[in-house]
């Protein structure tokens, strides 16, 4: 009985779930209440740690020679970091930002990419059965280029930002074409699709190829668009944010850390996981950086769940 | 029986459910896509004629010699109106504003008040026993004054608009002591209670006397929020937006029209009214003023109703 155990458990290592592809930071925030230096922030490291409550998770991304022991700890504990590269010739990616007083307008003040110029992605070879992958805010071009490593990819998201809507907004259609799901912030999708309702540029999404589009908005919450069918979330309301950094990625963890959970991609499962992304993403701005996730446990996650079905519920 | 069912009616119409008080208008309404000028608008107008298909109602307000005799029709039919006062001295009260590109953003023009500049609100008798009374965008003086005349009044609400806050802060606050409950956009909110945090706004209004908030969102659905409870609601989603004038106005009669119907103050009626608000503020906005309210039908309501339930459940 133990051995067969034992044999599952190396299979399992083996087949990664989830993996997760985008950007590790030391994130300098500024709110009016505080500022907090060199904090471990990237959108690879919020998706990550709120998709390690619900599965299997690996990371692939790139840190510096200054990338604190402490955070390399914080990673290993919970998600697989065998694809994290450590480049020691130059420092790690640094996003320095400010947020007013009503916390919703961020001002960056320096973006140090440091790493990320030349990052080469590796994908380790015990990754590559991952059935689900999560390409973050990067390139879209090198998250096209990485995607075709994942042979097994049963559910494939992205997300995407100003900057590559800006600058390659081409090869952002082109990535959204080989994905089965889009999650985007709502001025991002209104940008790229060029169209003021959020249903209609969810739609323009969809036309390109994904099967859904999970529109993040915010203190708003989200709407999930499929061919045929709108499910508008609100956010679980918060009378305290701290640091609103990362809720985004928080969301797209939670949401397909629940999908690889699950295993299906029955309608419900899809409406399930988009509370859990609210829920995750409300965890994730009640304190600075990645503290309140990391003290998280699944029964505070099933708690809020419950509040939340509770509160909308009528 | 046939006696028995027409005295009942008589006593009916002396006891109206719902009075609304609140601006009659003519609006010229400018969106990108097309121009309509002089329409039946007001708050008083878009409330009341979506509480008429929750309740009986009845308005208090006033227009002017130009007011059409068209526009009166139409609420004569579905309103009590003896409490519309014409003066035929001045001209309604008239309302130019434009929308930009995205429909979310309104431009004034052109406030003429006109008859409401010496406007002083009669209440006919066959009002006085309304128990449920809807206090619209008017001066908060004038509407706790209005307030006295309603002896037997259940649920009281009031919206109250920028203009106000700004000018007289202490009278808004003063009529919100004593109201049942406040319905209040997002911003107003915010600008009235210097705090960001709409939960927290809610509270704190909440801490002056009313029972429940009520804070619009427009797109973005509302909260309902009591002193233990948050009630989160989406919008209706919809794909096209034609004029957004009269939402928040529609929402609210909605909201309170069903609270008369049901005649009981339990959570679930209230979440339920909310969402009924949501369904005639989706309704309003599907064509220029008034104009898809008035072919809404008691069924298309129930349908739209039901939709959302099937919508947002998870």
């Amino acid at each position: 009985m133990k051995s067969e155990n034992l044999l599952e458990l190396d299979i399992f290592h083996l087949r990664h779930m989830l993996t997760v592809f985008g950007t590790i930071a030391l994130d300098t925030t500024r709110t009016p209440f505080k500022i907090e230096s060199n904090i471990l922030g990237g959108a690879a490291t919020f998706a990550s740690i709120a998709s390690s409550m619900f599965t299997e998770t690996s990371i692939v991304g790139i840190v510096g020679s200054d990338f604190p022991e402490e955070y390399r700890n914080i990673l290993d504990k919970r998600i697989d970091t065998r694809g994290i590269i450590t480049d020691d010739s130059e420092k790690t990616f640094h996003y320095d930002s400010s947020f007013d007083y009503d916390l919703a307008h961020r001002t960056t003040i320096k973006t140090e990419l440091n790493v990320i110029r030349q990052f080469e992605p590796v994908i380790p070879n015990e990754y590559v059965e991952s059935e689900y992958v999560y390409l973050a805010n990067n390139d879209p071009c090198q998250n096209l280029k990485i995607l075709k490593y994942f042979l097994n990819r049963k559910l494939v998201i992205c997300d995407t930002i100003e900057y590559w809507i800006l600058n390659s907004r081409d090869s952002v259609v082109e990535m959204m074409r080989s994905v089965d799901g889009v999650v985007i912030n709502d001025d991002e999708a209104r940008l790229l699709c060029k169209n003021t309702n959020l249903v209609k540029c969810a739609k323009i999404i969809i036309s390109w190829g994904p099967r859904f589009v999970i529109v993040k908005k915010g203190e708003n919450g989200s709407l999930l668009v499929t061919a045929d069918l709108v499910f508008p979330a609100s956010a679980y309301p918060l009378e305290e944010i701290v640091d609103p950094t990362g809720a985004g990625d928080s969301f797209a963890g939670g949401f397909i850390g629940h999908m690889a959970r699950k295993k299906d991609f029955s309608l419900s499962t899809l409406k399930e996981a988009v509370i859990y992304g609210n829920v995750m993403g409300a965890f994730a701005v009640e304190d600075f950086g990645v503290k309140r996730l990391l003290s998280v446990t699944s029964e505070d996650i099933q708690t809020r769940y419950q509040e939340y079905r509770n509160l909308t519920q009528f």
